[in-house]
């Protein structure tokens, strides 16, 4: 490819509304534009960095006994009724009509297309298991599009889906689709990424693990413990909390706290620690608004994941109003009444001495002790696990919170999609059952980002040989010259009958012109071509992440590149 | 592959609502399975026939200087305002709204997509040349989708648009690409495809070609000419009239038709031929529903694209009210009084003692010559070719009409989008102009269907090398036994080192239960194992269409099987 030719600009200023790096360089290097906020066309460049990534993940999916298929983008809402999402999902999912009028959906994810397609025919246990996966365009209308690459709305990704007899043989399957993420990674330039244990969320099943390149620009937060290695997403993360106890229980006290309402502001009041507070944090379901109060340690945040799980529906923060019930600011758990959901996290187990609200407005109480005032009430886990916080697997109080980009996730789903949508198998004896699922995603760009995230410098990206768009950028500076026209041409056209990839920019332009636009680039391997050089026999040859710098002399530059590009492979 | 795990369903039946082979084979065989009307997934030997027909596709736009790029599949409404074309394409165009409220489209081709992609970069004349291509999902609500993969409202599409500076240049590339479209259908199996000359409809633009594969159930009809080669779609193709004229022209005469309303009535009433009434066909305009009084010579028909090209917008057939002043059954062109667009066929220029009607109830004249008792009017070409028909090229009456199946297209579209998105370009002197743009479609499913069209048996499909699915398919007859197992096992694994796919069928199933299989999936090879077979030292080869039947020595089966894909590649 010439470079004169390649559509796209390429410019130095970083986009004001580019957040993160890799979304400015991609912009900046000619590789994306946006159509619509979080909707974009990709270049040349681009495309075959996609491109690439894809055919890895194709070959790993294959060697796992993948099946690739292919889903409609356009599916009817009936599909999605079936599985009861039509309804539970909301407005991430775009929904429209057709000229007949019938409800259609464009595919977030394609579970009920995956049962759709295996049903008729896996009716009989010999069929099983399998994995079918496709490489599809999706659509997710999300709130808040950003980062570029990162979080958009229409995005390519790899989905991938397994049916199982057994829970063993899921597991099994689990494991190897496991290891076939990490040879992913890896080869795409992503050793490091590393697999967290998550929250299930809208897909149902229970064990789910999210593949993680840790990097401070990351939209999740990581829990993990150094000593033995337990690593969760703090939405999945359980916490653990050794509730201290005095060994008298002060009495129960209603306390005139005028104009207090924040829990500092009554902990500063009352001269007592946040972690002595029972601190009341109220919701309302989203379906009929009715009120949810969850009592915490004042010290401590809810994990609203937790708390939808565990409700089983989606909540928003509570609009307390005047006839509500509810005092804002002086909520507390003794002698609350009303119809309200009220729950009680695990940190407040076994305390007492809390200050909490009076449910009178400018009151608290003082001295309560859970047990003694409240009797026998449940305790679940709600709460965010914190930097400091104990390890659920060692124990130890070592706990660490890292960002990271999802670069990938796995789901043992069960059999909720197939007892939905009525999927069923004849075993060896004739009995019916629901098959159990297992699934399994990468977003093919979000991917491409994060390469670009963890591997770039101040003046462009770093594509790994795997999937950079070309393995070889020649610069002819000063392709005026005669000379150097002619060798760099026959070095593209050697270069390219030996199957290397190149890029060649012959352009009348400056050497730190030409030198930016590579850098933006970011080919692994440069080869200069110069009036100078050519005096000297040689061509330079550097590699873009400035780990190899060497002269090759110009009768011996086609093969010494070729064996530069495969051992860089 | 092991046949055994192959996901999806061969069955004996022709689906009953399968009207054309390719889609009940299709069916049959296990390739694709129906989501929604016109929406279909497909199963792993669909996607690998797709993707192969995608590679050669990628293959030859890359030779031709295309730039692989990808437009979004979700367009933001306001791209689809700037050319205009939000407004002037109807119920095809999926709409909806996005969560904020923001209208958004599906893709049905992506001019304005790749106009917002190259404007700002192509700035310059020196950046053209270019073209841009992705290989992309679409969607078209169909009012009428049918024929399996031939006409469906999702699908994937390789589109390309080409930008120039000239006419010349635009012309050019156009060859170049017409070209390259005939080695993609020759390569994919189809070398029997011809172009014709075709209509441009809502994509605008002059000169356009369609590229179509002559079957009996193709849903385009094309005029061709044997003697000089002329082609173009029925759409598209210019009609010539002869008229005749009678030396005298009788006198124009009133003549009372009690409850006489068609054509062929009058004429049988007369005692006249229809070649001599002058018939009127009515329209109104989809925009305000204003009239449209089209007058046709009695035997021919209206061609409505050349009506609605005309016109420049779209008409459906008139309803006739009782105020409109249109009196049904005889309307005729003299001494029509009204606020109606009246239009004149060429077939009536110069013609004279026709009957026509008398604008009055029940009445008809007779003896009307168009110049005497109409003046000067306009006429112009609105009538369909027909079979006999007159060659606008060699003059020659001979015109054939054949049915086809459209498997691609290719259009100067002109200054259309550059103009109405305000693209533009600066010239070697600073003027500023608008780049001339070129487009180029294939869809790569409905290619798929049209070599199935074209090359199957009762049995299935006859799929050639170049995008079959597998290259070999070894059936192990009686795989029971344990030398036949083990031969057939090690021929799979020795045929697959060698980089031939290889679709192995062992399954316990009888010889005949395992052809119809293989028969359905259409594999160019067949290898047949069987205990008698080895007994000679021999395994059965034969190619699916029937032009090899050989036996091969069982130590020199790899080597021949290989030799003989490379042969058939």
């Amino acid at each position: 490819m010439k470079l004169e030719k390649l559509v796209g600009e390429r410019f130095k200023e970083r986009p004001s509304d580019c957040v993160v790096d890799s979304h400015a360089l991609m912009v900046r290097g000619g590789y994306m534009k946006q159509v619509s906020n979080g909707i974009f066309s990709s270049y040349m460049p681009l495309k075959r960095i996609t491109r690439k990534i894809e055919q890895i993940i194709r070959e790993e999916m294959d060697a796992i006994d993948g099946q690739e298929v292919h889903f409609p983008v356009v599916m009817p809402a009936s599909l999605w009724q079936e599985s009861g999402r039509y309804d539970s999902i909301g407005k991430e999912m775009a929904r429209f009509s057709d000229r007949s009028g019938s409800p259609l959906v464009l595919g977030m994810t394609h579970e009920e297309a995956a049962v759709h397609l295996a049903r008729d025919y896996a009716n009989s246990y010999t069929r099983y298991p399998f994995m079918i996966y496709q490489i599809q365009t999706k659509f997710r209308d999300e709130a808040r599009p950003r980062a570029g690459l990162i979080r958009v709305r229409e995005f390519t990704m790899k989905d991938a889906y397994s049916f199982h007899t057994s829970q063993e043989d899921l597991e099994q399957y689990y494991d190897r689709c496991f290891k076939a993420y990490e040879r992913i990674y890896s080869r795409c330039g992503l050793p490091e990424v590393i697999s967290v244990a998550s929250d299930s969320g809208m897909m149902g099943g229970s064990v789910s693990h999210e593949f993680m390149l840790l990097t401070a620009i990351g939209e999740d937060s990581i829990a993990i413990c150094p000593k033995c290695g337990y690593r969760a997403n703090m939405e999945a993360a359980e916490t653990i909390v050794n509730n201290e106890r005095d060994e008298v229980s002060e009495e129960l006290k209603m306390v005139f706290t005028p104009n207090i309402h924040t829990i500092e502001e009554v902990c500063d009041f009352l001269g007592s620690e946040k972690s002595r507070s029972c601190k009341a944090v109220v919701y309302q379901r989203n379906s009929d608004d009715k009120y949810v109060v969850l009592f915490i340690r004042g010290d401590m945040e809810v994990n609203e994941t937790k708390l939808t799980n565990y409700l089983g529906c989606e909540i928003h923060p509570a609009v307390i109003t005047d006839d509500c019930g509810l005092n804002a600011g002086y909520i507390g758990p003794y002698d609350l009444k009303g119809d309200y959901i009220i729950l009680f996290d695990n940190s407040l187990k076994g305390a007492n001495n809390l200050s909490c609200g009076g449910n009178v407005q400018e009151y608290h109480y003082t001295g309560l002790d859970m047990e003694r005032d409240l009797g026998k009430v449940e305790y679940h886990d709600f709460a965010k696990i914190v930097e400091g916080g104990i390890c659920p697997v060692c124990g130890q109080p070592v706990i660490t919170i890292s960002r990271g980009i999802e670069v990938g996730n796995i789901f043992q789903l069960g059999t909720k999609y197939t007892k939905s949508m009525d999927m069923t198998y004849l075993d060896s004896d004739g009995n019916s059952h629901y098959p159990i699922m297992g699934c399994y995603g990468i977003g093919v760009g979000r991917l491409a980002a994060a390469v670009c995230e963890a591997h770039h410098d101040d003046y462009g990206p770093i594509w790994p040989m795997s999937i950079a768009p070309w393995q070889v950028h020649i610069c002819a500076v000063r392709a005026s010259d005669p000379e150097v026209k002619a060798y760099a041409d026959e070095l593209y056209e050697k270069l390219r009958s030996r199957g290397v990839e190149v890029i060649y920019d012959d352009r009348s332009v400056s050497a730190g012109f030409m030198f930016s636009d590579a850098d933006l680039l970011g080919i692994p391997v440069r080869v200069v071509v110069s009036p100078r050089n050519l005096k000297q026999g040689i061509v330079e040859v550097t590699s873009r992440d400035k780990t190899l710098s060497a002269q090759l002399n110009i009768e011996e530059a086609v093969d010494g590149l070729v064996k530069i590009v495969n051992e860089m492979k």
